[in-house]
């Protein structure tokens, strides 16, 4: 989870090259073309990443491009792949994603979760046979946008993060979103990591240089470590509570579809594919909407009047500061890391695309 | 939460009575008789009283019911409530508790769930003008037992934990429960507060003697103390996600079914009431039981085989100590605190009721 005010990326301007989003998701939609996909379900999968990118979510939105157009060429993601329904009831269903991109299956199965839930007030989706799909937090503003409460959890490989009272991985770190709807004001969308910290920020410390917080992780031996590059081992965030949502999340993005547990993965997200959960909750079919939102909105605005702790300028729902960065840098453009953009831009030429931003000197 | 290891109550043999859990059970149910409840909604309201106790959360447990029969008395509970059914579809349920004591509408609403998820696939009931529920951990064992996957929560009154970034209250510390069933060994339960620490726990303290670690609650000016009786607001869980955590508790059990949020409520549950929502996930719908259920179990061994950290003598699943205890705690007896022990006898004595124990000497 970036926690408010951070974003999983250091941010130093030195470092960094400014990028449109709209010539970026260009940019990712042609790519992804090239590799075979369908122009329309290439266009959904750029979008999800480049909202996350939006976000501040780098490390689950353009910076994985590369993995993916990867996995594509070795035959990880199917780029043709067709999804299937294979349970269907008025309020879940099962889809077979194919082994196609994530972003695409898991759009499909929180459009679906939403449908159920406008005609039963509640729906759930679960995604087998999918691959990566970017940061939750994208899926639960879907939701949002169309009135809907939501969560949503996918898997993300082999056990990284120690059980609460061990030294040793037990389960992994799955990503979890709750979102909220709002009328006033950004929507409340909660995406986080069970661990202490994503590993995308850490890969990110890599990039941009610097040292964790201790806390975070354990080294190979079990030990406590702040140097990112000898973390092994993740933290549970809260301890047993971490290591709780970690379990549960593996659950329901694992077994429930007749897939595996963390600790039964290997280190490869393109051999063993990931599973997706997604619920949605019609507010609208639950009571009466006008006087839902009229009292969530008065909460939040009476939130966000609070007196501030010491290092705070302002008292934010969560989600909040993301959607303002998103806002923000969607007029300015989005700052990347430099290696990110130069390994945008061979990638393109690869591919004989052009890059929608001018080269650093 | 309970962390591993931990009850809500420090445990000191000294000032402790040992109570068996049956004789416990039937003297709640004669005592809620008393005040004018059906036998058969009585005996739930025990049931899930003792249940708690068991699993070592008093402060949700027997120690509740005097409370309880006094809200009776007042008014807040009306003894003879009538459970209606307001919206109902395939997939959800909106009860109106009557103003009941909320085990009752409670236990109404998470079997409504689990029938539901028997049919559909998934079960979401809400349950508005209800009242406290006692510990959302039984809730989840009463899905586990029907072999479903459970998420509940509840409201519990008015902002009593600090918004993140702020020394204000802005959510109440709403409980949450998730629990997946198992065949082999005891099923998981995540029973957590989303603040650092449940209230309960800091009356127990007050009950027991003992200063509360730093970094659980705020004094009255809103400046950090270990004292359990100056506690004003609670700090939340591992920051802004404990904090996430709590609103969106608070918008399930409260403004979904037309209710306030906490910043809009009083100090008063019995003039609040309190709501409910409670969501069951039929794994057998989803995809083959016997291959969820080989997959959960291997993994839970597997878990449970790990090595422990320094200070712990096995690695545990969330709940599995809880569930270990009652059973123990059902063969010798639940130790309570001696004034706890007092008050019940006090109380058996105005109904002219009979305690199952000896009175300490």
């Amino acid at each position: 989870m970036s926690a408010p005010g951070t974003t999983d990326i250091p941010q130093d301007p030195g470092q960094e090259v400014l990028v449109p989003a709209d010539g970026l998701t260009d940019l990712l939609r042609q790519m992804l073309v090239k590799k075979g996909m369908f122009a329309a379900e290439a266009k959904v999968g750029a979008q999800r990443m480049v909202e996350a990118d939006l976000r501040g979510i780098h490390s689950h939105g353009s910076r994985a491009i590369a993995r993916y157009l990867a996995d594509i060429d070795h035959g990880g993601i199917d780029p043709r792949a067709t999804i299937l329904t294979e349970v269907d009831t008025p309020a879940i269903a099962v889809l077979n994603g194919g082994g196609g991109l994530g972003h695409v299956a898991a759009t499909r199965g929180m459009q679906l979760a939403i449908r159920k839930a406008k005609d039963v007030g509640t729906g759930t989706v679960a995604v087998r046979h999918s691959q990566h799909f970017g940061a939750a937090g994208v899926y639960a503003m879907l939701a949002a946008e169309a009135g809907m409460i939501s969560f949503c959890t996918t898997s993300t490989g082999p056990a990284t993060v120690a059980a609460f009272g061990s030294t040793a991985p037990a389960t992994a770190n799955n990503a979890q979103a709750w979102g909220v709807p709002s009328r006033q004001g950004p929507p409340f969308v909660l995406d986080m990591a069970c661990a202490e910290v994503a590993w995308g920020r850490i890969d990110s410390l890599k990039l941009y240089g610097g040292q964790m917080p201790a806390g975070w992780a354990l080294d190979a031996e079990g030990q406590p470590t702040t140097d990112p590059h000898a973390a092994k081992t993740l933290l549970p965030a809260a301890g047993a509570r971490g290591y709780g949502l970690a379990f549960l999340s593996s659950v329901l993005a694992g077994p429930l579809v007749g897939q595996r547990m963390p600790l039964h993965k290997t280190w490869s997200i393109a051999k063993d594919g990931s599973e997706h959960f997604f619920y949605c909750i019609n507010p609208a079919l639950f009571g009466d909407a006008d006087q839902f939102f009229a009292e969530l909105d008065s909460t939040s605005a009476a939130i966000r009047e609070l007196p501030p702790a010491t290092g705070t300028d302002r008292v934010k729902l969560p989600g909040e500061l993301e959607y303002e960065r998103a806002a923000r840098w969607r007029e300015s453009g989005i700052p990347i890391h430099r290696d990110h953009a130069a390994k945008l831009a061979e990638l393109a030429e690869e591919m004989q695309l052009t890059v929608p931003w001018d080269s650093p000197a």
